[in-house]
């Protein structure tokens, strides 16, 4: 049993990174998180080691600690990735904590497709969570029923779907942990009212076919593997 | 004068980074632009140095290439920041680099407050910029004329605002130098369908109140700062 912080003690929110992870479903919780200034809660990125990570986008990140230095955090959130989530499941090092820190986190959560690793991790069998659309089948492989949501609570398990999903579902982590006005302000700031150039589109709304494209076998994985990208 | 790529040559969408860096400006836009797989532009992360950099969340980034490696983009994108551009928009090696590679690119942008730093470089004057609403001011101060739209064109100068704009901007750059399904398809993988808890925001909806706190005086420049944060 590793102790739990005292009181004044950081309240950490890990997040655990890995080769390929996507970007946006670390940096939209991130930016969101932001406003937890003044309280007791921070957020911190943490990694098998301290070494730059090639993500899937011409970003690298850099982990600022351990996931030996951060072995009991407040809360764990897993972001997620494209075709990288396979071997980030197989990860010895990265499930193996995902399981240890989940084991006395208050909150457990994940954004993306991360879902799939704390399923890998044994964590989420028989519950519901969200996850990237493209990823719900495999979800649903692994035991989990797959919630057709932005992001779903289940007990102490916070999942989100994927890309701008992890920011909604930080909004209202925001609100609890804080206030309902410091999630307002963090909307606010962070301009997320969103007017995209051909109008909304969902995997339910806009055009069904664009979805379906995605969706085909052997190409859920990856956007990047769509025949419409290689024109 | 430097020569131009030739064709077949990866035509570079160039991303200049600095201490401080908003990571949202940056990967709202790098997420978008990965569909630009199979055409011949690419996107690509520039530092001074490629040591890793802070940012304002808990996350560092790593660029790829310095800021010799690529000394003649076919785009440069300047994402913004909090605090951190003040301190930007005074150092030469960043500004220098805009000016000469906006010299010959031919599409100069900038997204959240990234067209102050377009602004400092001497590029701006006269022309109509969108930028993060809480530092209009400033640009407007720099003889600029701040656009209230998420983002806007004018000539070769593509501005977004704040955070989530960088995406709508990017959708529509997506669309013009690939094709329109291929910005939907970037779009409808990124869920970027947002279902924010307390309902849309923006600074000229939503509760006023909000909007009117953020911009107080020698507060503009970061949410951090705010009175509310302190609670």
């Amino acid at each position: 049993m590793t102790a739990r912080p005292r009181r004044r003690e950081p309240q950490l929110l890990a997040f655990p990174v890995y080769r390929g992870v996507t970007p946006l479903d670390l940096v939209g919780p991130l930016t969101v998180l932001r406003n937890l200034t003044g309280t007791a809660y921070r957020t911190v990125v943490v990694g098998a080691r301290t070494d730059p990570l090639p993500t899937d986008t011409a970003l690298q990140v850099v982990p600022t600690a351990t996931f030996a230095d951060v072995p009991a955090p407040f809360a764990l959130i897993v972001p997620g990735s494209g075709p990288a989530t396979q071997a980030a499941m197989a990860d010895e090092a990265l499930v193996g904590y995902v399981r240890s820190a989940a084991a006395t986190a208050r909150l457990v959560g994940a954004t993306g497709n991360g879902a799939l690793i704390l399923a890998a991790a044994g964590l989420l069998t028989g519950r519901r969570a969200a996850a990237h659309w493209a990823h719900a089948e495999q979800l649903e492989e692994s035991g989990v029923t797959w919630a057709r949501e932005r992001w779903v609570e289940d007990g102490r398990f916070l999942t989100a779907a994927g890309g701008a999903a992890g920011i909604d579902a930080m909004l209202a982590l925001l609100a609890r942990l804080k206030s309902r006005s410091a999630a307002q302000l963090a909307q606010l700031f962070m301009e997320y009212d969103p007017e995209p150039p051909f109008g909304p589109l969902g995997p339910d709304r806009g055009d069904p076919e664009l979805a379906a494209l995605l969706r085909q076998p052997g190409r859920r994985t990856t956007h990047t593997d769509h025949p419409a990208d290689r024109r």
